[in-house]
C-alpha cells in the first residue's frame, strides 16, 4: 500500500501531519493509481456540485431559464463571495422568479479568507456583506431553485433530503458513481442540501466519466467550469488557478473537509481524494503532489509552486514555515 | 501500544478522523500513561506560556513591577481579546514604560470566534480592534518586555532568538523538561517569539513538576492561573471552563496546532497531548477523555459534556454532527 502524507514545517521541524486517501480510475471503474484506503468513503461536500447541476440540465430547467455558461459554472462552484459572483446569482433568483429570501443557505464569510492565498485574493470579497446570496453555494442553490420552479414543485423545503430536488440529485449521484442509491451515505451539508458519502473510488469513477461522457449535460457543465475558472471559486483560489494553467485539460472541484474531485479530461481519469483530518490546504497540496505523479505536463509544482508547498505565515506576516507532501501514490497491479 | 483518535460525525456517518499522542507522567518524568507516541517531538506553541513567565517572576520583574495575579494569569494566557483582558495588559505596558507600538505580535482576530463556543462566547470581543495588544498572546509579550526593562535589556527584538529574554525562556524549558538547550527544537511562533519543539514525555514532566514545585515562581505561576481561569483564555474557551470546574485542581493550558498542556495538581501529575495533525478541537476532546481515563472526579465528560463531544453546525446553525473520543490511554508497564 502507498501512503501519502502532507507535512506541516515550522523552521524546518515537522509540526502537524496530514494522511491522504487517493483513487484514480477510469470511467469503467478501474483502479489505476490510489494512496492510503481508495475504498475509503467520504461525504463528497461540494465536490458534489458538478453532478448536483446535471439534473438542471437534463431535466430542462436551464433551457427553460435560459441559464448562461456563467451561471452553470456557479451552480458548480464554491465561490468567494466576489461582487461579480454573487450579482450573477441575484440574476439568476429574479428570474426565476424568487429571491435572497428562498435560499437555505446559510451566511458565512468569504472563503477567500480561509482558502485563497493571502497575496492573490480579492480584499473587496470582505465587504460584501454576510448573507445566503454570499454564501460560496448560493449558485447551487440558486440552480436547485431553477429546477424546483421548472417542475413545479414547492420551493419551501427544497434542500431537505425528502424533497424531489434532493431525490433527483441522489439518482444522478448514484448512476455517476454506479452505487445504488441506498449505498450512498447522507447527511446535511454545511449549506443545509443532502451531502452524499461514497468510496473514493466511486467518486473518482463520477469524475472520469464527465471526462468521458459525449451527453449533452456533463459536455454543458464541462464547458461552464473549464470556461470560466474564475467563477467556480475565485481569486487566489486552488481551483481557479488550476483550470486556468491547464485550459480544457484539467477540472478541478473542492470539497470541505480535505476533498478533491478532479478529472483529467484528455486522457479519461477521474481522481478522489480525503485528508483523513479534514484539512482544506493539505488536499491542495495532496492534488498538485497526485497530478505530478500522473505526468500532468508542464509539472504542476512548477506551475504553482505557492500551491504545492504553501508558505506559513505567522500573525504579523513573517514567513515561519510551509507545507510539503511526503510519499505518492501507487500504480494498481 | 494504545490508540486514541477523535472522530467528526455528520449525521452518523464518519467524516474526518484525528490521531491523537499524548504522555502523563510524574514529576521524575516516569511514564504513568500513554496513547499514540508518548515520545513525539512537537512545538509547545502556547502551552510554553506558564514556562516563559517563570524567569519574569524568578529574576525579580514581577516583584520590581508589582505584577499583579491577574497580570501573571494574562502573561501565562491565549486570551479571547476581551475589552478586560486588553485593559489589563495595557495597564501592565504602561506601567513599564513600554507601549503597544513595543509589542512584536501581530493583529489576529479574536480566538473567541474559533476556539470558543458559540452559544458562550463574548460577542464583544468581536468589536475590539485588532491590534497588537489585542493578540491572544499580548499579556506574555508584555510580561517578556517587563523582564527585558527589569534586566535594562534592549526592548528592540525582544522576540527573536537571540535576545536575552529567549535566552532565559529557552534555559528555564530546558530546566524544566530535563532536556539539555541543544535537544531543543526552536522555530518562530505566530505572535513572532520563540516557540520550542521537545518530546511530549518531557513536556508532561515540565506540567508534573509545575504541580510538585514547591519554589515560589511556579506556586505563583499556578496560583495565578488557577485563580483566575476568565484570564487565562475567555467565555466559552475549555481552558477557562475546566478551571473553574476543578478550582485549584487542574490546570490547563492550550497551545496551537492541537497541544495541551495540563497538570493534576493534586496529583502531581503531567500531561502534554499532540493531535497529529494540528486539529484544535480535536485536542480539547482528547484532554477530555484523556482526564476521564485518568479517573478525575466527577467525570469531565458528564461536568463539560459540550467539550467532550462538541456540537458541529453549518451555516444555518442547524447542529448536522459531532465529535467523539475513540480509543483511549494505556497504562505504562
Amino acid at each position: 500500500m502507498s501512503a501519502l502524507s502532507v507535512e506541516d514545517l515550522r523552521g524546518g521541524i515537522p509540526e502537524s501531519r496530514h494522511q491522504v486517501s487517493v483513487a484514480v480510475t477510469d470511467a469503467d471503474g478501474r483502479l489505476i493509481a490510489h494512496a492510503g484506503q481508495p475504498d475509503l468513503r467520504t461525504f463528497m461536500r461540494s465536490a458534489a456540485k458538478p453532478f448536483q447541476a446535471l439534473p438542471v440540465i437534463e431535466d430542462g430547467a436551464a433551457d427553460r431559464f435560459a441559464l448562461s455558461s456563467e451561471e452553470l459554472a456557479l451552480a458548480c462552484a464554491s465561490h468567494n463571495s466576489e461582487r461579480r459572483q454573487v450579482e450573477l446569482v441575484r440574476g439568476l433568483l429574479a428570474r426565476i422568479g424568487c429571491g435572497e429570501s428562498d435560499l437555505a443557505c446559510g451566511p458565512h464569510r468569504p472563503l477567500s479568507q480561509d482558502l485563497a492565498l493571502p497575496t492573490e485574493r480579492d480584499a473587496a470579497s470582505d465587504d460584501v456583506p454576510r448573507s445566503p446570496v454570499a454564501s460560496n453555494c448560493s449558485g447551487k442553490h440558486g440552480a436547485m431553485l431553477a429546477l424546483a420552479r421548472h417542475h413545479g414543485w414547492t420551493i419551501e423545503g427544497y434542500e431537505r433530503a425528502e424533497h424531489q430536488v434532493q431525490g433527483r440529485c441522489r439518482d444522478t449521484m448514484a448512476r455517476w458513481t454506479g452505487l445504488s442509491p441506498s449505498d450512498i451515505g447522507e447527511a446535511v451539508d454545511g449549506c443545509g442540501v443532502v451531502t452524499f458519502a461514497v468510496p473514493l473510488r466511486a467518486m473518482a469513477t463520477a469524475f472520469a466519466r464527465l471526462a468521458r461522457s459525449d451527453e449533452a449535460a456533463p459536455r454543458r457543465v464541462v464547458a461552464a467550469m473549464t470556461g470560466h475558472p474564475d467563477l467556480v471559486a475565485g481569486r487566489g483560489r486552488p481551483c481557479t488557478a488550476l483550470m486556468q494553467a491547464y485550459p480544457g485539460r484539467l477540472l478541478t472541484k473542492v470539497g470541505a473537509e480535505g476533498v478533491y474531485g478532479a478529472a483529467l479530461l484528455d486522457r479519461g481519469l477521474g481522481i478522489a481524494l480525503k485528508v483523513e483530518d479534514g484539512h482544506t490546504w493539505a488536499a491542495v497540496v495532496a492534488l498538485i503532489a497526485v497530478l505530478g505523479a500522473l505526468d500532468v505536463e508542464p509539472a504542476p509544482a512548477n506551475v504553482l509552486p505557492r500551491f504545492a508547498s504553501p508558505e506559513l505565515r505567522n500573525t504579523r506576516g513573517v514567513v515561519v514555515g510551509c507545507m510539503e507532501s511526503r510519499g505518492g501514490i501507487a500504480s494498481a497491479d
